[in-house]
This record gives structure tokens, C-alpha cells and sequence, in this order.
């Protein structure tokens, strides 16, 4: 990918923030210092990476680290304090160590801050794209695979729909028919265990491991994570002996090791956190610590290139995911019944409550053939709906208990057996099968908070 | 009260159900053989206790400590092995004994399976009603206080709606104007949460402790929790150095201790275990064990009875509160702002983000004077919506970042603040102001996961 167009002299900016750039004939990668009615900021000037939706800001990176967009009305000059290298330069020619013998990994991106480098001199962070960079990044993974890379999307995750799962899965099995060892999946934290959960559903049969990996803190921040985190992933790619869809991210919160978190049972527990994934109501099947991958889990489906991949892509995305919470309003249930959704997810309280005057509601969804699956926003523990007569309830009118499946992957799931049958009898069976590691057959109580 | 008549018989039962049961004299209490055309199922005859919306199924309880209801249509007959005693009897005239300096802790019921206690010969579990009930239950409360007790619901707690706050809240106003050392309010666990921060917004500047607690396991299970909860409870409402509003529950997993958690910042994380209540983003503020409170925080407001109530009941139950996930429908945000709700809490993913194909949904929302605040779904952390793109997009919007507020805390605030003010900028400014704990300066990484 060539990049040393002009363009990039204003990466990403378009109408008035452009021409103000152009005006001062600032270019990104500059140290500038832009002087407002108020103030004076100085820092450097960063491209747009990603597509905007308004052009009047212009975006400096602090030296905090922060980024700041100052609004071009309120800008009245900008100078360059010192001219800064292009962005995206053409790497130094250094030679790629590998192994002609390691294992091939497949890199697919679909954006979030892991798939980014620092520019050290300018501070500013674009994507690295391709092998190269992440070799020069990360120069051990030359020990450990030989890579492959492509871009598939650059966005954010909270922009991931069940149609980019779609897409996703069809690439990875394109990889496997090509006969990679195993596949990296980078991407943005806030969405990576729906996403790692619909992957699960839609590879069945895996021959090799599918990796998530992402990171909480952007790899221009000292205390990045995404540096280990990627090689930990590529490591398990490439060597691990299960062919399962994973998550690996930061163990704790040191740069001691990473967990391999069961696709269909992790989550995002913190928002900034650097081990903010934990493996929920199961146990992490592994860890990767000093390069070494050590199994915590003895039930594994192991590698095998000669299993063939069952592709099962499909998502049905006319289901709702609806919290329960004192005051409800039943016409939210009213509203998924009249706009004729396929199914709902009730995220309820306890053992798989509701608040009772929803039943009528409920009810009436269920019998216009619409599924209902009942899981916790305890998020720990197991859905029993024997225990009180509410529970009871509700499974009498035909609500489908969860188990012990996490609300996010419970909801993906029936986006993706809903692609499959509309059959009422079928999808309750379905839902109460364990397809993936989704559904575990007993709790244990050591679980609890990770 | 009196439970001499003969209603007591056939408690709770109508319709086919107390038919059946008239047709073989089988009395509530009575250890019982129901035939079915299956299989003979024996256990003891259990009063439906709270109201049911069907009068066909006649419940016994297992050798397992489980109620299981049969359908009066598979019933073929009943025969009674052994007759029970009458639920309820009359107890035993024994000298409760209590020291009369004891502060004086008013107990108010608002259901839930703490406020019960079992009859050992019939195993059957009915609701300990008044303070001598209690002293029989768990004699060691003569020991700290001299109870007074009251019910004022009798519902499970996932129908526990915004308005039984505003009575709950006028109820302990009285308590607290008669007088009382602390009030004690047992609650069932599935929403728990949800009320101690309501209350912690309606009581302002408290006299005295409010002690919410409720039980994991009910009274007729050996592993319940209800005891060492409610002593606890009563033994902080009496004793406590500090009025705030706390969840009283227990601190581990044995029956080591209970901590008194914020009542705005704590969560039910775990569908079952009896230490599933923790302190998120914060930590507890005392613990209680072996009869005594040892005080984990220095920062609290002390008690002083001299110090005026102030009292703000009211909630706004035109709140809508949002989970947003891949795939999420602008439906859903439309259907309120169509609806005139005044008020919605987004639990967004990450540092607080949502789908960006949301934003124009909620650009008219916030453009009709509908408030929009994110939380996360992450639980732990705190919202920084600066860090991306997605998040200072919504910032532009309008949308009020949630600080660390528990998304069930910032629902059940907005709607607090809402019954005061509809003005978008004093709700802004409410939102981020501290009023009960909800908001901490800081968030520390050790307080990750309790």
C-alpha cells in the first residue's frame, strides 16, 4: 500500500477544517500551536482516521496523550512549531525474521485500536497493515508465525452488526479452506464478546483456533496492552493444541499473562480496565505466559486441519434484547409483537424474573409464534425459574429458561437458530442445546467473579 | 394475630384446587400421597402463599426442600399419611427477652423470602409477621434491639415498581419522625438494588440508618441465609455509627460475616450464591461480624437523630432504560420519544458508546426535551465518552455521560431527578451531581470485581 500521495499531508480532512489546514499549510504529523479567543494548545496535529461525520474540527494529540478537537470557528491561527514526518512513511527495509517452518496465522482486522501504531516522532497512531509493520511492532511474532494480513473492516466495534459477523465468518473459513493454522481476529473491545459468541455459533466444526484479540488502552499509551495481547494471540493461533473460537486479552492487570477466554462465555467487565475480560461461569481454557501456551481445561476440541468446517453464517437479526427493570413498560414487549420480531431475549432479574404485568404481554408474543428466552443481568449463576411461583410462571406460558448463558451470548444465539428454524419446538430445543460452549452443565460456585 | 380458623385448612386454595382437596380432607400441613396417572409423588402439603393468578395446581413440598405444583387434572387421589399441624399455631407463650435500653429498630416487610419462617414438623414456610415471630426465629435480636414490625407489601420483588418506592419512603419518613434508632426494610433480592438507591435519592440527610436485606436461600433451606442477615441487619440499623441507606447481605460465601454495601452502588452479580451482593466501583462501608460493625470507610455521615429528614419520594416512571448491543433497532428510541416519555438511560458498551446509526434517534430525542444519560454495561469502570470518536459524537448530542453510576442507579436516578425538573440543564447538572454516594471522585483499580 503505497502512501506517499500528497493527500496524506491532510489525512482524513475535508471541507472547513481542511481549508483552514491548507490556509496555514499545516500538515498532519506537524507539532503546531493552535491560538483560540481563550487560549493557546499545543500538540500534534493527527489525521482523521476513521470517517467523520461533521469536518469543522480540527484534531490535536496532547501530551497527555489525550486527543482534542478544537472547533475551526474558534480557531484563530495555527503555526508549525516543527515539521513532522510524513505519516505512514515507507518502513526502513529491515529484514522480517521468521521461522520458514512456523505455523501460518491468518490476521483478519476489523478495526479497533489494536490494529493501530504509534508514528514516535509525530505521536500520531494510524493502522499497521500489513505483515511488515506488525513485524517491526512486534518483532517477536517473526519467532512464533509466519502472517498474513488483510483489512476486512476499519470500525469501531459498537459499529459491528450481526451482518459484519456474516461477513467475518465467511473470510475465516476462506482462510481455512486455504489451509492456515489458525486465524486472528483483531478487534474493538466494547462488542468483542458478541461478536467471539456469534463466531462460535457460525464455525462449527472448527479445525484450527479462531483468536479475538483487542486491546483497552491504544498502543500510543504507555501502559498499552495491545502489543502482549497480539502476541499472545498469535501464539495461540499458531501453536495452541484446541481448535476453538477464543479471546485473548490481559490475564491481570500486570503484563504477567493472557487468558484464552471460551468464545460464548467471556465479557467486558470494565471499562478501561487492561483485564477487564473474564470468563463467566466457566474457566478460561488457557493461559499464555513467557511465550507458552498452558491448558486449564482438559475438555477441548484439539486441532485437527482434516476436520472440515461446518459454515453456519447466518444471523436473524429481528430479535430484541430487552432488560427487565421495575417500571417496564409492557408496550416495549408490544411494540417487537406488532412489528412482527422473530424473538426475544429478556435480560431479567434473579433466576429469570419479569415483573408479572408483563405476562399478558409476553404471552401474546409467544403465541404469535414469537420465542422468548429468559437469562440474568446478574451475569453470574444459572437460570432456575422452578423456584418461585413468578418463574413458574413464566416458563408456563412457554418462556425458554437460558441455563446458564450469558444475556449477550443467549441473544446472538437465537439470532442465529432463528436463521435456521422458525419452528417454535425446534428453537426451544435448540436454545436449550449446547452448541458451543455456551451452555455448561453445572455452575460451580468458585466461578464467581472470575 | 389469630390463624385459629378454619381457613388455615386449606390456605391459599380456591377453586379446583381447594376442591380437590375438601374431596380427600387433606389439610394444609399434612404429609400427603398425590397419585397421578404416572407416579406417586409424597411430600407436605404447602400453603400457597402469596396470590396466585391460577387455582389449579396443588403444591407439596419435597423430601429435597423443593415445591413442586401438580395439576389438579393429573391428580387421581391424595392420601394423607400423617396429619400436620396447624400452620401457624399459636406460639408458644415464652418471655422474649430483651434489654430495655436496647435501641429501638423498626422492621418494615416488604415481602421476599426473608420475612418467613418455617414450621419444622409440617416444613411448610409462611411469613414471620411480628417482632415476637422474629425474637423466635433468631433470639439473639433481643440482644440489640427492641423491635417494631410492620408489612407493607408482600410481593416478590421483581413487581416492585416505582411507586411502592414512594411508599416504602413515606412509611420509614414516619418511623423516623416516631422516633426509631434505625429502620431494618427486608426486600427481595432480585431488585434489592434497584430500591436501596431509590430510597438512598428520596431520604435526604438521614437521622439515621436504613438497612436493606433480604435472603438468598429461604428460611426452610440448612444453607440459609436469612438469620445471620437479619440479625445483621438489625444489629447495623441499632448500632451503625453512620445514617445511610446499605444492603445488608452476606460478605462471603460461609457465614463468616455481612457487609453493609452503599445503597447506590451496589449490584446482585450472581442468581443464587449467598454472596452474589457487591460493592461496584466502591467498596462496602462496614462489615459486621461476630455481633459487631467494624467500619471499612471514614468518610460517612454520622448518625444524629437530631438532624431533619428530607424527604423527596417522587419518581418520574416515564423513564425508559435502553440496553444497547449489536443490532440494536432505532425503533426502540423512536417508540419513546414518540410515546413522550421524559427520560432515557442507555447501557452502552465501553467507556460509554452505542451504534453511531443510533445518534439520529437520539439527537431528537435530546431536541424534545427527552434527557438521554449513557451508563455501560460493563459495570465496572467509568464513563469517558473524550477517549473516541463514537463517544464525543454523542457528547455533541447532548447526551449526559454517566460518571461510575451503576446503569440501575442512573435509571432510577433520572427518574428522581425528573420528578422534580423538566428543565434539560438543571437535569444535566442533578445528573452529575453527587446526592447519595451514586458518583465517587475517583474510580480505584482494586475495587475491580469486589
Amino acid at each position: 500500500m503505497s502512501n506517499k500521495d500528497d493527500s496524506n499531508l491532510f489525512s482524513g480532512y475535508h471541507g472547513l477544517a481542511l481549508n483552514i489546514l491548507q490556509k496555514f499549510d499545516a500538515h498532519v504529523g506537524d507539532r503546531v500551536k493552535i491560538e483560540t479567543d481563550s487560549k493557546a494548545l499545543e500538540g500534534i496535529l493527527i489525521p482523521r482516521a476513521e470517517l467523520t461525520t461533521t469536518h469543522d474540527h480540527v484534531v490535536i494529540k496532547l501530551k497527555n496523550g489525550y486527543n482534542l478537537g478544537v472547533h475551526v470557528s474558534k480557531i484563530k491561527s495555527i503555526s508549525v512549531i516543527e515539521r513532522g514526518r510524513m505519516l505512514r512513511p515507507e518502513l526502513p527495509e529491515i529484514p522480517v525474521s521468521y521461522r520458514e517452518d512456523a505455523p501460518e496465522v491468518s490476521i483478519v482486522s476489523t478495526g479497533g485500536t489494536i490494529a493501530s501504531r504509534v508514528d514516535y516522532q509525530s505521536g500520531a497512531v494510524y493502522p499497521a497493515l500489513d505483515a511488515r509493520d506488525l513485524y517491526n511492532v512486534v518483532p517477536e511474532l517473526g519467532d512464533y508465525a509466519k502472517l498474513k494480513t488483510r483489512f476486512l473492516f476499519n470500525i469501531f466495534s459498537e459499529n459491528i452488526t450481526p451482518s459484519h459477523w456474516t461477513k467475518l465468518a465467511a473470510e475465516i473459513a476462506k482462510d481455512i479452506q486455504d489451509g492456515v493454522d489458525g486465524i486472528v481476529v483483531t478487534h474493538g473491545t466494547d462488542t468483542m464478546g458478541y461478536s467471539s459468541a456469534a463466531l462460535s455459533f457460525a464455525l462449527q466444526n472448527l479445525p484450527v483456533p479462531v483468536v479475538f484479540v483487542g486491546s483497552q488502552r491504544s498502543s500510543d499509551r504507555p501502559s498499552s496492552d495491545a502489543a502482549m495481547n497480539l502476541l499472545s494471540a498469535v501464539i495461540t493461533a499458531a501453536n495452541a493444541p484446541f481448535a476453538h473460537v477464543v479471546v485473548v486479552m490481559h490475564g491481570t492487570e500486570d503484563d504477567k499473562f493472557c487468558y484464552c477466554h471460551p468464545g460464548t462465555k467471556v465479557r467486558k467487565n470494565h471499562t478501561s480496565k487492561r483485564d477487564a475480560f473474564r470468563t463467566i461461569n466457566d474457566y478460561p481454557i488457557a493461559k499464555v505466559e513467557n511465550g507458552r501456551i498452558i491448558m486449564l481445561k482438559k475438555d477441548f476440541v484439539p486441532r485437527d486441519k482434516k476436520r472440515e468446517l461446518v459454515l453456519k453464517p447466518k444471523f436473524d437479526n429481528r430479535v430484541a434484547f430487552v432488560k427487565a427493570y421495575p417500571g417496564i413498560p409492557p408496550e416495549i414487549i408490544d411494540l417487537f409483537v406488532d412489528k412482527k420480531y422473530h424473538g426475544i431475549v429478556l435480560e431479567g432479574t434473579g433466576l429469570g424474573h419479569a415483573p408479572e404485568y408483563l405476562n399478558d404481554a409476553l404471552k401474546r408474543a409467544i403465541e404469535e409464534g414469537i420465542p422468548v428466552v429468559m437469562t440474568s443481568q446478574c451475569i453470574w449463576g444459572r437460570i432456575n425459574m422452578y423456584v418461585y411461583r413468578t418463574g413458574r410462571q413464566l416458563l408456563n406460558l412457554g418462556v425458554i429458561p437460558g441455563e446458564d448463558m450469558l444475556p449477550e451470548t443467549a441473544y446472538v444465539k437465537l439470532m442465529w437458530v432463528l436463521a435456521q428454524t422458525r419452528d417454535m419446538k425446534e428453537i426451544r430445543s435448540m436454545m436449550l442445546t449446547n452448541f458451543a460452549g455456551e451452555i455448561t452443565p453445572q455452575t460451580r460456585s468458585k466461578e464467581f467473579l472470575g
